[in-house]
């Protein structure tokens, strides 16, 4: 009786007060943060319909979308490896190199907006861009449009996802169609989100730590919201810019977009869901190793030169962020008729 | 009765000899062609295990395989899209073309040798080539297997698929693996093997035609068996040369692998199953026209200047050998760490 007294009073010494550490920690992670649902999110201007869901996967894959018949969406946002294609930058038609990182396409849906430069406001405006830049697809709506027209299975499968229009297949609805898609490509579940949602196990010590240095320290003022980014934009050195190595100077971000001085080397803050899987990084893609990633980010925004424990605490808290990846199952493509363009 | 008495006099008239026929025809045809057998079938001198087509299959998709981590060997051999990739010559490393029109992977495990010219005796020595070739991957087995050897996960599954091997991440059992999970690439229950496995009707009367002309013209004595070709080594040109546009004078074919005279513009018979999904034709790739590939074969091959009934009989029965493509669930691939070769 006895030992059983002394292991309860001993169990209640160790556990207690890491129980209120944990709470009080979980509390303060849901006033930042919010898990990513496990159900597929409402998009803007586009119901996600299962046809259109099911067509926008088979555009999705299709590398006839790209003037060489070679790229797909899937060639940079790449559903194995977690969303993107883990390259500095893409290589894109020609083997051109493109000018920034790829971003992840997985919980996309959740971003303010897309690119970095924050350029397009939604996925669809977004997935007409690569198909249509010399560097990645090269190709045009025209020819897009006029080889779904030559595939009849795809014809009908535009007539199924936009059942109310006497012309389906567009340039505009292959878009619809691939934002539906991308909607669904959300990750659930990871350890930081069980943590999130109560169980308090989830994360371990080392992981916790860096939680609570990732809240305490600041770097929850730019990453935070269900994607811990990618919901605002902010200049890239905040207090101390980066070298030329990272932050190129001809690359001007949102400037860009609003030529307005403000947003001189603005960017969308990253959203770090999944950063273990989407080396290398930032918008460069010039840093591999996520705990330097980690220690710039540090130095350049928060003015803080993190220690080395800090640093791999902060990091392990961010790998916990992966998700469920989507289990994808390859779509089979409709065949090519003697009408579809050839590719070029 | 007099009225289901007629009807039943009718019916034996218009179906009697038809369905006699039927049988003539299926019994020739069981005597050329093989069905694809619905098992994967066991490979030489390497026991297809689970554990090994899982890896086999991780590696397929990996295009850290590749110097630049862009190709993979579903780049070029495309599940979507009939296994191959629907072009006149693949693209690989630096945009460089290939010499030779990409074959499919589907049923490769059945054809007598690995590519057109034969000179990879299997599917594990096949692999080894494209991922040394400059034009496609461009690595090298050394890079490969630092690759390999800086993933945790994938040292692990190497020691399940190899599980009595001191060091089984090797270039070698990498081939190993990808041959397993090619051999499980099979598309059984084409109309074609449901015809040849009893069910008359699951061709239609053109394609019967179709079939019947394939024999009697002389198709079959090159294109027969499983694969319906990929058997044997024959001359493009038995009866006349093609012209340079199709069959180019510099690519001699076989003769590069046995500098023999008779090798000279010898190419392994094309295997015809799922054809119609993998224009353009030949080891030139030069013909996207089914029905102008059947033209050219007659004229070059047998002498004979088919009409286009015939074209377009032979033609349908070709369509009718697309059998049901396998189902592959992407696999998340197991991500790279700081050892992890960088792409070059």
């Amino acid at each position: 009786m006895k030992s059983v007294l002394l292991a309860t009073a001993i169990f209640a010494w160790i556990t207690i007060p890491v129980a209120a550490d944990d709470q009080s920690l979980m509390k303060d992670a849901k006033s930042h943060f919010k898990p990513i649902p496990s159900l597929v999110p409402a998009v803007k201007d586009n119901a996600v319909t299962h046809d259109k869901v099911e067509l926008g996967k088979m555009l999705f894959f299709d590398p006839r979308l790209s003037a060489s018949h070679l790229i797909s969406c899937n060639t940079c946002h790449n559903m194995s490896m977690g969303g993107d294609d883990n390259l500095e930058t893409s290589i894109g038609h020609g083997w051109a190199k493109g000018p920034r990182n790829a971003p992840t396409v997985l919980n996309a849906v959740f971003n303010i907006a897309q690119f970095w430069d924050g350029r397009a406001s939604d996925l669809k405006t977004q997935a007409k861009g690569p198909i249509q830049a010399g560097v990645e697809m090269n190709n045009t709506p025209k020819v897009v449009e006029e080889t779904l027209l030559s595939i009849p299975t795809y014809v009908a499968k535009f007539k199924s996802a936009f059942p109310n229009e006497a012309q389906p297949v567009t340039f505009d609805n292959l878009a619809r169609a691939i934002e539906a898609f991308e909607a669904t490509l959300i990750t659930p579940a990871s350890r930081f989100d069980q943590f999130l949602e109560g169980k308090l196990d989830a994360l371990d010590a080392t992981e916790k730590t860096g939680l609570r240095l990732f809240v305490d320290k600041g770097c929850v003022a730019c990453h935070s919201g269900v994607n811990v980014g990618g919901e605002a934009y902010y200049p890239f050195g905040v207090v101390e810019k980066p070298g030329a190595d990272i932050l190129p100077a001809k690359d001007r971000g949102r400037f860009e977009v609003t030529k307005t001085a403000d947003a001189d080397y603005v960017f969308r803050a990253g959203p770090l869901r999944n950063i273990a899987l989407t080396a290398p990084y930032f918008h460069s893609g010039k840093v591999w190793d996520l705990k330097q990633a980690v220690a710039i980010m540090a130095t350049s925004q928060l003015g803080t030169k993190l220690n080395d424990p800090e640093i791999e605490a902060i990091t392990a808290f961010l790998c916990s962020l992966t998700g469920e990846q989507p289990r994808v199952e390859l779509p089979i493509l409709p065949v090519s008729t003697t009408k579809t363009p050839l590719p070029k």
